[in-house]
């Protein structure tokens, strides 16, 4: 090494590599990467859109990280939501033995998805706020942020090129349920000694101001409650502990007892209190076995399905197909969430359904009974401002968020060449000398989780789903004659999602189509597959032509 | 008929009877009946949810219509927008000879539809606000109101048993683009003479206070073109003509020619410029073909796919798939509309691809260059407090907002009992005395347009579809020696949408499975039927316990 040049000028750069999270809504996942040191910020799912035909779960690619398998070495969670753990089931055991860092109360809510898909190969290690561990030539110290669930975390990762901010998912809330503000000190003397980089939630950057405090919504539940003297059924995010808090406090108010209904709420509630993030209301639980017996006005029903998601509690009620709880009149809903981006139909048609069994509904439009946990443009302005980043890459937001975090970025100060905007794959390099660069994008996709499978349905199967989504299938089954080449008996006809039935007269001419084109042989049609294709194509064409419909084609020729 | 008595009072009821556009919002209808005559309001389609895989629209099931078909007199239309005219092609031709009334722009733009589907049966008429016409017991006249299309108007009947208003989609804009005020004299004349129920547009019932004037957002498009020196392009409705006019006038005021692209936009543009709706600017117009020869800070290009539709002109822009126009840096683009409630998903992917494109994007969260063309509350009020009704039927809106629209109603004045919230099929009776109930339900649904077929695709063949697109097929196709029931050769498998490919191992087991069942068949399994049964099951149990998923299986049994 040159005397006299600082140690870092000459050493490897440092790779900040988005597997998750940018370019979209979900599947959190940042991996920094030093030298022969990698470690991963979240690892979360995303839930398929309404083109992803059957699929359950959507996780990151982690190719990347499969290549480089030796060098990662933990996992650093910012807060237990899905779209920042809901990926470790299905990546972990590509890992075995590395270690996850989270806080206490996100290691309680990742104890179940620990115990049923038995990752024991992995150890779940305490990283809580204000906590510093060193994992090879990084720094992590984690330090207390506003977000919609108790204990969330940002990270400071210390390298030697310099600090890097990840906020995880956040808002400023100054005066939050559980009393624990973010922790402005941390911010503020990292600005002063120094960011490298800031890595920032963009989910709200298109809203303009502050983000309400936690604190409103209960303010809200009251005001609804007041005057109520039937049932009070509050939906909302099983995971928003906070929130939860606020109906148990409110209930409690006005005296009523609370039931808490919905499989994911009650797990979570149940951890929360353990852990003491959640306190019971004085006037008393209702096993949710007994909410027949409860008088009415002595009720509130705190459940799940508040995206209308049509398993979960508030869609079965609606729907009186829950086991426990039938809303009808006298009822008062409260839909205590805003519709995440491809629910609203849910959602709408779950309120609609609520109105139409005579229930009174507060919902978005006509009463504010939520608020986001993520930063509004003043905040995020505040972060920036505070932090001071060399450079900056917004995360967490499709593509036209990340820009407009960008702009706030650029209006902050940040250079307009070392704002980044990128999307999964695209990693940014950052040199000795402190200078950052776009590097060669590496593999960074959708994995698709169906049943039991993870990554086994891919492009072909979704584009078969989709063609017979939209028009069905058409099996036709001929017996030829080995000898003569003649059909033996009738062509026999199978279809699904076409036409009403096989009375349906362009089934007839498809017969008669398709018998015509086995007694009119043309040159090689002594071969199956030839035969086949002549088949598949005079009838994908007679079809079309009939119906201007096109549903896959599957001849199938037994030979006799 | 007993002297003294009001001949109403013992005359046949008044009947409502909606067939579309309660509780949804789309294909509005509805229908007009005393004693042996019929008028219909409106004939409109709806375009397909994420759940009607393959349908291309929907429209009014009218089966309560031809079951009465000689009553029908009258197809009466408030304005040419697809959700009150689209259902014409596919109704009509039950109704040969029924006359369509309708207002001068909106027969100009009915024009190429009637040519297109050569609906050339019904006799097209005009009905122009201020006119009244009579139909059997009905006198019908038309009045102008706002809406985002020239020439929208509300209809008022006047029947023996009193004055039903019919409000269309309105809105009240005091300064709209064309001069042309809603007619509040004719609401407050029906006031004054008592209106025995009003049908009012419920569309934006959940919105406080007024929609502003369309005006407005001619300000906010000259606002965005001022500083700018590249090529501007506004995606909008094809069919509001008032926008298209404020981007020609905004062109102008900077200079700039326009280009109109997209085949609706195209279509609708040159109807309303010859009907005298739409003023070309003396900058001039620009053909498509010679867009690339104009310099970019000379030119504005209207087009369509506001709402993100993927073959629209604003998508395939945003793809790089057109063929006049592919947008870039220097490129600005306003999105003058707001997302259609299931095309969230859409509309942000193209906005997201055109900032990926390198363009600068102007959209509802960043800058408002859309306003409704519906009444919001306060406009609502309005209409209720004018014309003063016995009863209240909101319309035209999901059922939330019907609930949020009848309670508007029941602060103005007009009694619970007397407002009546329904659904499709739900018809309201009005009896001579006046007094009003809901009678029985009558038939109201969707009717499917797919391909050519008009109401063939229906409930099952959906069923099938949804099936096919979760998990996919498996066809599995066995040949049996008639003689000794045994398996011939191996047996074939087709599957799509399942698996990758044929070599994954689950097939191989499937194989085996089929073999063995009819190696080992129980009683009875001589018959086929029975016999595919058999494989059908067993078949299905092993795929969902190897996969978790449950593709439909078809077993074809050959018997040789």
């Amino acid at each position: 090494m040159a005397i006299g040049r600082p140690p870092a000028a000459t050493g490897p750069p440092l790779r900040i590599v988005p597997l998750g999270g940018v370019g979209e809504i979900g599947k959190n996942m940042m991996v920094f990467e030093y030298g022969e040191d990698i470690v991963v910020i979240d690892c979360g799912l995303m839930f398929p859109d309404e083109e992803m035909f059957g699929i359950d779960l959507v996780v990151p690619d982690v190719t990347y990280l499969r290549e480089r398998r030796d060098k990662v070495k933990a996992f650093l969670i910012t807060h237990a939501h899905e779209d920042h753990v809901g990926g470790l089931p299905y990546v972990l055991p590509d890992f075995p033995g590395v270690p996850v860092y989270a806080s206490t109360l996100a290691r309680g809510l990742l104890g179940n998805k620990i115990k049923e898909h038995k990752l024991t190969e992995n150890p779940i290690l305490p990283f809580e706020a204000g906590q510093s561990i060193q994992i090879g030539p990084f720094e992590a110290t984690a330090f207390r942020i506003g977000h919609s669930i108790p204990d969330a975390m940002g990270i400071v990762l210390r390298t030697p090129l310099g600090a890097i901010v990840h906020t995880g998912d956040f808002k400023f809330d100054h005066t939050p349920v559980d009393g624990k503000l973010s922790d402005f000190a941390i911010l503020a003397k990292l600005g002063e000694e120094g960011v490298l980089c800031l890595l920032s939630d963009s989910t709200r950057a298109e809203s303009p101001g502050y983000t309400p405090s936690e604190r409103t919504v209960g303010d809200a539940f009251r005001e609804i409650m007041e005057p109520l003297q039937g049932r009070v059924i509050v939906a909302t995010f099983a995971s928003n502990i906070a929130r939860v808090q606020q109906v148990f406090d409110a209930a409690e108010t006005f005296g009523r007892k609370v039931a808490v209904v919905g499989r994911s709420m009650e797990q979570n509630a149940r951890v929360a209190a353990e852990l003491g993030y959640l306190r019971f209301p004085s006037t008393g639980m209702v096993p949710k076995e007994k909410i027949r017996e409860t008088p009415e006005g002595e009720l509130v029903i705190a459940t799940t399905g508040a995206q209308g998601e049509p398993m979960a509690g508030l869609a079965r009620m609606a729907n009186r197909d829950h086991r426990f709880v039938e809303i009808g009149p006298g009822d008062t809903v409260i839909v205590s969430a805003s519709a995440i981006p491809g629910n609203e139909e849910y959602v709408a048609r779950t309120i609609d359904n609520l109105f139409k069994n005579g229930a009174n509904v507060f919902y978005d439009a006509v009463k504010r009974a939520h608020v986001s946990g993520h930063a509004s443009q003043e905040e995020l302005k505040l972060m920036l401002g505070m932090t001071k980043p060399r450079h900056f890459i917004p995360i967490h937001g499709e593509f036209r968020m990340l820009v407009q975090h960008g702009r706030l970025a650029a209006l902050t100060g940040v250079p307009a060449q070392n704002i980044f905007i990128i999307e999964n794959g695209q990693p940014i390099e950052f040199q000795a000398d402190g200078t950052a660069r776009r590097a060669a994008p590496v593999p960074a996709g959708y994995v698709f989780v169906d049943g039991l499978s993870v990554g086994e349905v891919g492009d072909i199967v979704l584009r078969d789903r989709r063609a017979l989504a939209n028009d069905g299938m058409f099996i036709v089954v001929v017996t030829v004659d080995k000898q003569t080449g003649n059909i033996v008996g009738q062509p026999e006809i199978v279809t699904r999602g076409f036409v009403a039935g096989l009375e349906d007269p362009v089934i007839g001419g498809a017969v008669e189509r398709i018998t015509a084109a086995i007694a009119n042989p043309g040159d090689h049609t002594s071969e199956i597959a030839l035969l086949k294709e002549q088949i598949k194509e005079g009838l994908s064409r007679y079809l079309y032509e009939q119906t201007k419909r096109r549903p896959m084609v599957f001849p199938v020729v037994v030979e006799i």
